[in-house]
């Protein structure tokens, strides 16, 4: 397992200075890297790390190449990090095993369910009827694809996935829920990748969307109707309820909780942990996190949290003694 | 697939104002429906839809019936809502396709385990030893039922749902976790409905118990000895710690989080993203959630937070000085 | 199904007071237990229940010897907790049914993968090419092992969870997400137990690290490249970021967070719902909850915690009045 500089940089470019015979034998940080190891500096607070580093060669930015030079080779790239992003495919690509198996014969497959000839499908997967399943895509062990659901082109799928589980919908009838049956199903575009036992539900009536280039992390919960918006990211562990329509390019931090009926507009980013309990219409940041505490001083503040507006109505009382 | 009007109210009930022969294709909501879609009015809040919808015919409450008939057929019902429900269903039932199989023969279940005859075991399920599946109950994909645990009449269980895991118990032996075996099972009763994903743990020495009509959405976590009372709906990514006692006719939102060994009385509300540290006595709307806000705000706001108790302090002083 | 208490004597240890030939059929709480049931004392919370109890015998410590001698027959024992722990293990060894089957036939494994001879495959588990499973190691169903990931000795990994999806890592290519191919593995040591549905993903470069005798809880999210330290106990749907690097005998409580390249000493204690944003330097109790309240209370707390800087800076201007 092993690749030259020599035809790592012809495969993706940049700037070559240094050895070019040199052998790569695997990817690496910079703090732990050796002489046969390539690593990558991108982040600005890591450059202390850059002058004691072993690595054989780092990838970095032109700003940084005189400082690089001067403890060895190196790869200048316009973006360091999407640089080791590609190389990261290209060594995968070039050290992948062939199992040569695109259907798992182990897979539960409905005979009316679509595959395209360039798909995967891991083993004790599920395709109920109608799935369809685009060209490139993977979906690895144990993933559910739900009656009518459809995934588009080059799309990843993670273990224990469930794609078209029935939305949480009920009527009530003098005290006791009626189901909704579900009758819409999920859309997935293209390029999209999906962490592993997240679920993502059908629709109603109409279907539960995903645009291209979605990426989602573990263990999400997509509930039915949600539309998420082209090349947004959402991190483990968030939850979306229904009819939640969330633009494109926004970044939702690990276990966020989104609140059915609202909408996100583009380019929005939501911190880690934050319950979004309203629209949000404007692009920005947002955020809303009990800040951590030792135990004993927690306890005084949230006391006082429980008290604010009288706390509050006393500051006023004070305003208008004078 | 199409359902006449006259068929629907012969099985549902309601009064048809209009043409009884118009053939409904499909359901759908009020804003996007057309001539030959059918739709339902509930919430007041859409009322100002019902006059531009293009729907062939719209469910309605009596009071809304003038309106409804100003702009065409309509299905006067008692609750429209439950009404569309109960269409969800019939729509649902005329349209399925019987694909034969009771027992799928990719299930993996143990000669001890009893299904009832009228039961569906789908793809690559597991029934561990003596467990027991009731009349009626359809366990879709990827479902493991442990050692033991048994799931009542007319349930629905969605895929990749693990019943009877471990639940996570042990006692410390010098800073070593010790396991305490969990010799309980897990009980559910009849007409639950669980989401995809979700895990409900063993008790520890007696069981783990599901009321009737119970239902939970996806990716919830019931730890060991957990009783949840009859007809309680629970939203997504809920997590319930050991021993607790959740009442009847509750609703908790999604992500909230519910400490072990509380009790929670009957028609308790908890709202998503809410915290349950101690037990609720009183029925009634509960919340703890930190106001999302811009980040910068956001800051200066959790800041204060981490001081408020002093703050306390300080406007105690200034009530003083007079 | 039935063990005597002199035989219990024989392989834990403690002293027995009372009737040795007394045949235990069940293990129960001290509410409930009967005759022919055997029951712990540990919290002194429960001490009252002592007297009452109609169990056959009650494990005490030596401080409870008198007064549980009064009612009947005991054991006392250093640690009852501890010693209890130890007679589930002895009570489901000694009731335990053998199914025979090491590796069940209808799980998917890799011919590279190695398996330990003691070891138990469940059904429906994939071990992909070059994962290792350890002496002793029970997968139970459906359990997937990555590629070239390994598990140690003596582990329980519970239905469900996924060891080596593909970590959640991404680099920007003018709004469209690159993939950052996750070289890395997932490597578990001895007495780790994860639970039902949880998630372990594989290193970008190096490996994601559990420790020995760590015990995870179900629906729980691992990054790639986290660190776990040795015997840390981790509650139910907590989310570990990426690089977060946890220290060893911590116990984390449900729905924690824990933010990305952070650490957490040693014996550090996080309460149930907390946000970890920063790193934790000093071994403690910490915790970060908003206080749940009755809603409309919680509105007006809420909505005063949104000004609370500003309520600060009115405090501020009170203070310098005089």
């Amino acid at each position: 397992m092993s690749l030259m500089l020599a035809e790592i940089v012809a495969a993706l470019g940049g700037e070559l200075c240094g050895d070019s015979g040199l052998e790569i034998e695997r990817l690496a940080p910079l703090e732990s890297a050796g002489p046969s190891e390539l690593s990558f500096l991108s982040n600005p607070r890591y450059r202390p790390q850059l002058a004691s580093s072993r690595a054989g060669c780092v990838i970095v930015a032109e700003a940084m190449k005189a400082e690089a030079l001067a403890r060895g080779t190196c790869i200048v790239a316009a973006d360091p990090y999407l640089y080791f992003a590609r190389l990261t495919q290209l060594w995968k690509s070039r050290h992948a095993s062939a199992d040569g198996l695109r259907v798992h014969p182990s897979a539960s497959i409905h005979p009316t369910a679509e595959i395209d000839p360039t798909a995967t499908i891991g083993p004790l997967c599920v395709l109920e009827r109608g799935a369809r399943i685009g060209a490139g895509t993977v979906l690895k062990s144990r993933v559910t694809v739900g009656e009518g659901c459809v995934i588009g082109e080059r799309c990843i799928v993670h273990a224990g996935v469930v794609i078209g589980a029935d939305g949480f919908g009920f009527a009530q009838d003098r005290g006791v829920w009626v189901k909704i049956e579900q009758l819409g199903a999920v859309r997935i575009g293209n390029d999209v990748e999906i962490g592993a036992n997240t679920c993502i539900d059908r629709g109603a009536l109409g279907d539960t969307v995903i645009e291209d280039g979605v990426k989602l992390d573990n263990l999400i919960q997509i509930a039915h109707n949600v539309r998420i918006g082209a090349h947004t990211a959402i991190a483990a562990c968030t939850g979306i309820a229904g009819s939640a329509d969330i633009g494109a390019h926004c970044t939702i931090g690990g276990a966020a909780m989104i609140h059915g009926h609202i909408t996100i507009v583009d380019r929005t980013f939501v911190s880690a942990g934050t319950f979004v309990g309203r629209s949000i219409l404007q692009p920005g940041h947002y955020t809303g996190i009990f800040p951590m505490d030792e135990n004993a001083n927690w306890e005084k503040n949230a006391a006082a949290v429980r008290q604010l507006y009288r706390l509050r109505e006393r500051i006023k009382a004070l305003e208008k003694r004078e």
